[in-house]
């Protein structure tokens, strides 16, 4: 049976790569087309979902701010990935003997403001990959909440979604040299979460605790303050949202609509989103004494995060396993980002997106089915592939991130002024209040 | 043209359950797959409607407790039916003498912790049957909700996900002994809503009223304290959710893509819900004088929960007919449950999935098309059955759920103390606040 | 390529004309089935957009009113467009010689009431039809925000559901007089956005600004005062969900699953609003020197509403175009309307459905491709037949909604008194906070 589906795969593959041979669209072609616009617009929709968590996990007084954020990351993002952003990640750099297109290695160089009338191909795929980029600059916001400038922002977001986010999806997803070696990487745990965690981890850094966060007493000792999150149901519509479009995001990743991988993934989705939720639950239960809201919440993104690079080449009870050593991974994460490192991640972003970004593309060398990825690589040969991916593409998202914000820093400013933010930033950068008529404490 | 299409289902379903033929993996089957994939994501985002009608309608200080009760309920409920549930539900006995698979009468006994790498049929109906379970546990937070122990809701949900819904889900959708009389239930009238609103009463009951809801005057005279909801715009979000999964719900109840069955149901999901919400703005605005915001919400609730059993066999006019009437129902059930039974349910689970369940289950019978229906029984003779299941889950449901619940409640107790309830369940179960910064009133 | 497409898209609308020929449901017809159902439901999910859009920029002690308004215009308009509305706008209006039957040039007059049992084209159609309509109503609520009689408002929308929708709907998308013109509109600018955006701007017409907004000084200068909005990420969420739910209005309205053109509406479409976003942006934080929230929301809106025609048959680089003229064009009107006409908008409703559906009506003509469009016009033509549909269709729209708020005026009464305006809607209409608890400042 499986042998059929991959020679149905690869023709699909073919049909998908050439366009429609000439006076053929078939089913098969509508089915697909169907699927990843069904597909896409359900990534769409976790836009909406990092929106409110971010918004709910943070404080009234910036709450404007975080939402306009979470618009324009996308809006901007949308229109440079078209402009360049999808040139680099699956443009060619040349013609061979034969006159096909060869894919660059580690950048492709065509593509660009591609603006013609008739490729539902290209339009078809450009609108499912866009989606993902945007999760990837989405991600960023939540890390670098209630202290960065707006206008700074949009300039970091604008880079990740033209130059950081599609050159090494280039390498994985777009024919280059990761790809070729064999590291398998479903739905974007590094291509998509990692990049975005790595980014936010460097925002982060960059841009320093807010203000009240971590204070040194007389004794020299810093201690860290907890700065609770201004509405949890929010953040928990959000989850939903978030675990509802990663149907998509997983599920759609087949690329086909025709593919029987379609009913693994979304098994495995749900039981690692659920199984992460559980073990941070509890992990927290017995290490904080109490049932932690938020924790619980990053505990099944944890899940989704971890099972995304996964999600089509294990087993159910694998599934399970990788969401639980998730749950708890994001547990310990920020509490290390948070008292260890002292990097301050308002919404534990860097946990969820980096920490279980990396175990999930490194789970699919432990917990993958070497027949279904069926790429020569012995179990050994499959984890140092996906080892090679994490640092590499980790390499390259840090080290772009940390220059382009030290570069805003330097130039326009990364942070607003410590009057402005006290104040909140809804007031001073946007003039308006979020939640005007509520009697709300200054909290600082 | 019937005709032809049962014979289409019948292939459907010969293919369905033996899985797809070898070497074949056709287009009608990837289309199916698509189908209950996006239905089985739709139904999931009811998750967050139930969470949010259910925050927006009890108290700001039980927020975070009650959206963590919907996660949890959901990520539990889909382990342990992946674990257990599912085997009681699908499985079966034994082999007959040709070896073939013999369903059970009352419970399937196999594939638990079905933990195989390539079976695409028991992933996709697994994941949509795991969206149906999890809605069944679900509706009872809502009853239960400003007063239970978090670890008791816990315990709870993992028994009704694990045992009290499959067992009964087998004998009508398993191929038990109901399905064998032709007692039909489309959707889920009674299999998901009734089965959830039996728990929902049996907790309520063995839980009591929250404090000062029922107060005994001088006289003697018990008198009824109404406790508004903290947050309506997002309890309507919650019904707008709902409705929006609820066309996965009865649509995907299809089971199969290539079904023209799909067409009836989404007009008759749609007029039936209509007709609910309309008959319970004007029968509240008739009796209370004012058009009442909760009860028009689950007035159309009301209507999607009566339309789900008879959904793929009743016309446009029925369902309003259904709807209109399911409408009215919940409105004299909230005041009955609440001012006769004295029963606190504190956002109307009760009378809108057990009551319009039941009358769902019973308008299949009274307006349902027997030529559709084509099992041989007259219009008695359906409603008959559709009785005897009504009767017959409700004492399985009844009966199980109030023996777990006393259970839970003379071991690890089932209610908070009454001074943790006074300062709500987020403070004291989760030691955080749903809205920190807000100033909310102390109430009661 | 393309001549093979409009074969096969010719005899998908015979076959959706006819129903289904005897004996044949072919995938192609379940294919279509299952997108158009899917697409309806994302359309369904609007109402929730709007709902949270229009309780986000209003104030807190209208909010129960405005989600009543919201879910009740849904609820008696599919009632009312399955009685009445359907038939107006698809009914025929007779038979021909041949006996086939003949649409008529003004008006429907067939198929009210249709209560059959069996025509899975008309249950597919109707459902996709009637989210539409209710899209259309819905959009009013908002420009009378804050001050309209809950009852008066569903006087309201029974008839813009039952005869101004559906007769000016009929005109062209159902065979009338501007569809056999070369009047295109892919899905909907003209004949749902500028017909609600008429009706919306008749209504507040009519109503006057509410109390406090217009103030005439002793200078005899009227100041305007603006009147903050009380939830903006609840408004967010709102433009997220309409965002999302516009992939199932645009994408869709292919009608047909096979379509390629698909590929392009999501493409544009994505394009467009991200334009729109943006343009509103730069241009509110030039002119207003802030980067204001609710500007920026609406012109993603403006964006989505402007390329809601042309979505099929223009480039992305046109719809980037469409998008940015959008998003400027919002902003000029949201400051025409409250300055200039002084017309309370409080949503800003008719700058986003009206103005620019009149735009994105106009670009099918300046942008669009003729060859595509294939009607036999030249451009002047095209650009013509678009003036001519914008022009007749608002004339009706404007003509019949004002007289009906007029003699909704008359009768009943539209408006609130001032005293029930002061205290909010909530409690005087409903008899119930939208936010228990909570502390809120009386706000004027």
């Amino acid at each position: 049976m499986r042998k059929k589906f991959i020679v149905l795969a690869v023709l699909i593959l073919c049909v998908t790569v050439s366009g429609f041979a000439e006076d053929e669209y078939t089913l098969e072609n509508a089915l697909d087309m169907v699927w990843l616009f069904l597909g896409a617009s359900l990534v769409f929709i976790m836009q909406a979902g990092f929106a409110m968590v971010e918004t709910g996990l943070t404080r009234a007084k910036n709450a404007t701010n975080i939402v306009m954020k979470n618009l324009m990351d996308f809006c901007f993002g949308a229109i440079v990935y078209w402009a360049i952003g999808w040139g680099f990640m699956y443009g060619t750099v040349g013609l061979d003997a034969a006159g096909d297109a060869i894919p660059g290695k580690f950048i492709g160089l065509s593509d660009f403001f591609k603006n013609i009338m008739d490729d539902p191909v290209y339009y078809r795929d450009w609108f499912f990959q866009v989606v993902f980029a945007a999760t990837a600059a989405t991600i960023v916001s939540g890390a670098m909440a209630e202290r960065t400038r707006f206008k700074s922002y949009l300039i970091y977001t604008c880079f990740i979604s033209a130059v950081i986010y599609p050159i090494q999806g280039h390498w994985i997803w777009g024919g280059g040299w990761l790809s070729e070696l064999g590291f398998h990487d479903f739905a974007g745990s590094t291509v998509v979460h990692s990049v975005g965690g790595w980014a936010a981890l460097m925002g982060a850094l960059v841009l320093g605790g807010r203000l009240g966060k971590y204070a040194k007493g007389s004794n020299g000792v810093v201690s860290v303050r907890a700065i609770p999150g201004h509405n949890i149901p929010l953040a928990m519509l959000g989850v939903f949202l978030l675990w509802f479009g990663w149907y998509g995001f997983n599920g759609a990743s087949t690329l086909s609509g025709s593919s029987p991988d379609i009913a693994r993934v979304c098994v495995t989705t749900t039981l690692a989103a659920s199984a992460g939720a559980i073990s941070s639950l509890v992990f927290s239960w017995i290490w904080f004494k109490k049932p932690d809201a938020s924790m619980t919440m990053n505990g099944a993104l944890a899940g989704l995060v971890a099972i995304t690079a996964p999600c089509g080449v294990v087993s159910p009870g694998a599934a399970i396993i990788i969401g639980l050593v998730g749950g708890v991974l994001v547990v310990l994460s920020v509490e290390f980002i948070d008292k260890v490192l002292k990097i301050d991640d308002p919404v534990g972003a860097c946990s969820v997106h980096l920490t279980c970004g990396i175990w999930g593309t490194l789970a699919v060398g432990i917990f993958g089915d070497l027949s279904i990825l069926d790429n020569g690589l012995t179990r050994s040969g499959q984890i140092g592939a996906q080892a090679l991916g994490v640092v590499s593409v980790g390499a390259w998202a840090a080290v772009t991130s940390l220059i382009l914000f030290l570069l805003i820093k330097a130039t326009v400013g990364l942070r607003v002024d410590p009057k402005e933010e006290l104040v909140g930033l809804d007031i001073t950068e946007h003039k308006s209040e979020a939640y005007a008529g509520f009697q709300i404490f200054s909290n600082t």
